[in-house]
């Protein structure tokens, strides 16, 4: 078995320490403050070492958000699509209400429409893996019958996000589990879903 | 009658000038690198009638943003729910892929989560405002029996609304006819619309 030289191959303990920094620091300073040089130096690796894996902070928070975002949103799946969206939602919706993270999240978006290669990090690593995961649990749900043949999947994924994302960046007050019930129930209503 | 003196009052023609000087320097330069200044300076006015007028660059980008929205997306009743909705949702999403206004209200969103003067704008300008002309709509809907009594007509408007932010800020590709045509009868048959 051959093993890349460790130079190569990037240590964990060094990710889970730059991650964390980075979120230690946008908790202590605003994302705005954030640079890889503090970064690097809660961290105790060098920027050199940062810059090897990450081309800039945003990068970096991405990563730890998404992390965060996978732990707090399983795509669970207990034969109940209401109730697992509910849950899913839910997920999403409370990280966001935890400093750092609503935060953190707000700062990676406001610098997508300058920063392409954050961009496409973000489309590659989050949206559309999550996406996917999510169009595959609506798809086990319509195989045990409980969303109709020929729904707009995909659509309905929008429908349920959009609302998340839209009172995130408008900076509404986000969704508390009353609000999340009935979107999640309009949108299996939207789709045919018996008994909704 | 009393009028102001002159010094109190905004004059049309410099607010246009303003607001139109702040659109073209967004085209030419991109939001991140357009400043009072230049803004000012463009306009043929002076900085002290801008500062006295807005607050802040995104402030001015704000109005000229809403002037063009609210222009793009009247709330036209012309008895039909669903066609009305689409010609609405349409003129929004045709906005922001018009330059600058999608990469100006990228702009705005992103400085939200530093701003809190701009997001309330954002908020007592732009979104309470629509967001009530769009729920009036729904009502008289409503009123002529295209939407039940008692359906949830705020869920419905973040649920046309939250798809268009979610594609804007994610900068995924924006809906086309046939998707928002989509959402429109979604949104319709979630909420129990005879017809959809």
């Amino acid at each position: 078995m051959i093993t890349p030289p460790s130079s190569l191959r990037r240590s964990e303990r060094s990710r889970r320490a730059t991650l964390q920094a980075a979120l230690d620091l946008c908790t202590e300073k605003g994302y705005g403050r954030v640079t890889i040089e503090a970064i690097a130096a809660r961290a105790g690796v060098s920027k050199k070492t940062i810059y090897r894996w990450w081309p800039s902070k945003g990068a970096v928070l991405l990563e730890a958000f998404t992390d965060a975002l996978v732990d707090a949103t399983p795509f669970v799946d207990t034969g109940d699509i209401g109730a697992d969206l509910r849950t899913h939602v839910a997920g999403a919706v409370k990280l966001l209400t935890v400093p750092p993270f609503g935060p953190a999240y707000a700062g990676i978006l406001s610098e997508l429409h300058h920063d392409d290669v954050l961009a496409q990090a973000l489309k590659d690593q989050l949206v559309d893996p999550r996406v996917e995961e999510a169009v595959a649990r609506l798809r086990s749900a319509q195989d045990q019958g409980q969303i109709p043949p020929g729904a707009n999947l995909p659509l309905a994924v929008e429908m349920l996000y959009g609302p998340v994302y839209y009172r995130h960046v408008l900076r509404k007050p986000v969704q508390d589990e009353e609000t999340i019930a009935a979107l999640v129930a309009h949108v299996l209503r939207s789709l045919g879903s018996p008994g909704y």
